[in-house]
């Protein structure tokens, strides 16, 4: 741990270059982030130029900014012609506006040229992800002279394992994969091995389809096709896999009622944590206003029956943890494309008889209150009743409400959590109330006073 | 959509091969999933041996089962020979045993060997994961040595882009990427230009492990080695992003209160679905005893005036939500390596801060109910304050748990949800009951009526 910091105290540079080769820039990376200013500009200035590009496309945002501050015009320049595209556009996009002006002036027309087309592409889609850093072949080529061109230009390109196979329009016809093209004979023609039935995105694609296709074709890159069929560039698995977890991280914090966080939580200030979270609390208190206005509506019942009062707090539990269960196999199901809105009838059948069983094992289980507190049996039975319907209705609203917000195009974690805790806390409240003003003459209950009726 | 369906209706099979040769196998599989016993054998037959292995792995458990049990022991024999090692493994370990025992019997005996040695890896460890089919190379080959090998025997070897340097007992002395030994002069030695450097698991290595290092430093594959350094497999991207998939639909659903599903929603009877989410929905409800407990305690102070009962639902609501965001940030830290136990004092601090400032937030916008119900002043003042208590401690200790959890090797996601709510519902209650004792005298209430005591 911290090998670097202690060889830059050390002195020893030469040391320290030796290190730095043999160490994965990923580690570097992560030693970098936790040295300050100067010392992190000492050993990336230390660093040979593929190594820096390399370890700098893994520091996090503000050490890319640090840098980006300390670095001249003419070091600037070459780092961005230097990185792949993508990683490029993805340091650009982080730095001011003027920064990003004062570096882009000096790269090359043509990389200029792309950086700004990819800046324009809007933020998840496709477009944003790819890089343009990819094998061309043609389909006249044989094996041979593919081996003899990715060898002589793939140092070049992000990923030399999936070839590209294009006409003169720069069209896209097939892709071939390396080692195809190696098992092959060396005279056999790029056309008769490639594959023309291929996966692919378009630029504005929505990078949570694309890495759905990634996972079910198991791909390791995928083009990316303009709207005549073209390819423009190309997106690589490992770009992917960030793009798992961040559309992952962002379903939890919706199911939590929490905006997306663009920075991690220890690099986050509790101010930025803080705003991410108030919105959703500040909804779900004043909506919760609807489930005292109810309760004020019964203000007598529960006077008169003050034990009613204390299965409140236990029947909204229950009911919003049924609720919730649905709600969040559901959203999950719809992320990973394993539930479609057209499934919707099935799903509330198969919620409605999962509720079923639940409530009725939870509704029994209650009952047995009647053995350590035999005198409060009306208010066991009515609240075990509650339980039986609250937990059957919590149920077909989680599982339906994600699938609602997906027929409207909404997020359906997003709309699932405020609404589903509204809805249900509600709807308990309302049944709770409503079985035991209905049930209670006949449990031999008085409604005013909550008492057994004096007898005659 | 269903093509292969029509085809198979028509009768043209010898349309229906050629089509099943342009078809991606991902979509064959598919289909056939989707269509019945005896369609599926007719067209599984149809395939050649080196597409019906690729679509057989595609398939899922249900269908591995109703295929197996139709093949002779002949063709399960070659089916399991032709696939990949981790995929044969998975598909027998779905079977029951006399059917793995007679189809191992007929398997070759080096392939049975490794067979049973790999069902032998624990669940989710690295060993379970990994494939034997890669690409072995050693220090003293050139590149073109290499190349040469790798073009002869690299059609069954499930990645051929990543090599495994190893020496004379087999021992992993450095990797080489393909393409660095396809960009490399052709007299270069592989010693040359491996990398020593190298990321790896061991075979016991939980997966969970695996799947980070494998986003940290953006790999494509990862060798396994044993104790003594040996390489005994690889593991490739596809599988891992399986893993991740699946580890976070875990982290989601034990969140929610769950047990992890097996199978697809679609896929799972109402009575696993039940199964899987009874035990904790019991859990709850029963540990909200707890919670009708402190409400009874308190029968008289609410009997005295029921307008405090109606805040209860929403007080519980808004310090529940606030300490599972807080809850919900911190598993996620956890399972992406973001957030570390040794951070607990940061974390404690940072959500004692996020929960001031939320607190402070939620508790004056609850003043404004005053504006339009001047006349229950005091309970409203009441409920702020306890707003604001409630929320900082709901945030602490929302994000403790799940550190505390990881600190005793427990998973943070599953004893979360259940403790904190608990915990935080019961907290709620007191210290609002407590409040509402204190404050009632000084805001001129009688503790007893609830009522402003009578001028003497």
């Amino acid at each position: 741990m911290a090998k670097l910091d202690e060889l830059l105290k050390q002195g020893s540079l030469a040391e320290l270059q030796r290190t730095l080769q043999e160490m994965n820039p990923v580690d570097i990376a992560n030693e970098l982030g936790e040295m300050d200013t100067a010392d992190m500009i000492r050993i990336f200035r230390l660093m040979n130029k593929d190594l820096s590009t390399e370890v700098f496309a893994y520091l996090d945002e503000n050490d890319h900014k640090t840098i980006a501050r300390q670095l001249t015009p003419e070091e600037a320049k070459r780092l961005v012609e230097d990185m792949y595209l993508d990683d490029a556009v993805d340091f650009l996009s982080e730095l001011p506006a003027d920064m990003v002006k004062t570096i882009t002036d000096g790269a090359a027309p043509e990389i200029r040229h792309l950086i700004n087309t990819f800046l324009k592409y809007p933020e998840n889609s496709a477009g944003s992800l790819m890089t343009v850093e990819f094998v061309r072949l043609f389909e006249t080529q044989t094996c041979k002279e593919a081996i003899a061109y990715v060898r002589s230009s793939g140092i070049e390109k992000e990923t030399i394992y999936t070839c590209y196979v294009v006409d003169k329009a720069t069209k896209l016809t097939g892709i071939v994969s390396l080692r195809e093209i190696l098992t092959s004979k060396d005279d056999t023609l790029i056309r008769d091995i490639m594959n023309t039935d291929f996966v692919y995105a378009t630029t504005k694609e929505d990078q949570e389809q694309v890495a759905q296709d990634f996972k079910k074709y198991d791909l390791i890159a995928m083009p990316v096709l303009d709207l005549e069929s073209r390819i423009v560039g190309i997106i690589t698995v490992d770009d992917i896999m960030d793009v798992i977890e961040d559309e992952q991280t962002e379903d939890l914090e919706r199911l939590a009622g929490m905006g997306h966080a663009e920075k991690g939580y220890l690099d986050s200030s509790a101010w930025e944590l803080s705003r991410n979270r108030i919105i959703w609390l500040l909804v779900l208190m004043i909506s919760a206003n609807f489930t005292s206005m109810v309760v004020q509506r019964y203000e007598d019942l529960l006077s008169g029956m003050v034990m009613l009062t204390a299965f409140i707090p236990m029947l909204m539990g229950t009911s919003g943890n049924s609720g919730s269960q649905a709600a969040t196999l559901m959203v999950r199901g719809l992320a990973i494309g394993e539930v479609s809105t057209s499934d919707w009838l099935r799903v509330v059948w198969k919620e409605f008889r999962v509720g079923f069983l639940c409530a009725t094992i939870l509704g029994i289980v209650n009952l047995a209150r009647i053995i350590w507190a035999p005198d409060d049996w009306q208010v066991t039975v009515v609240v075990s009743i509650t339980i039986f319907c609250t937990v059957i209705v919590a149920k077909i609203i989680g599982g339906s409400l994600p699938i609602i917000a997906r027929l409207f195009h909404l997020d359906p974690a997003l709309l699932s959590s405020p609404i589903l805790t509204t809805m249900v806390d509600l709807l308990t409240l309302l049944i709770y109330f409503k079985v035991a003003t209905y049930l209670m003459p006949f449990l031999g209950l008085d409604f005013n006073t909550g008492e057994p009726p004096a007898t005659p």
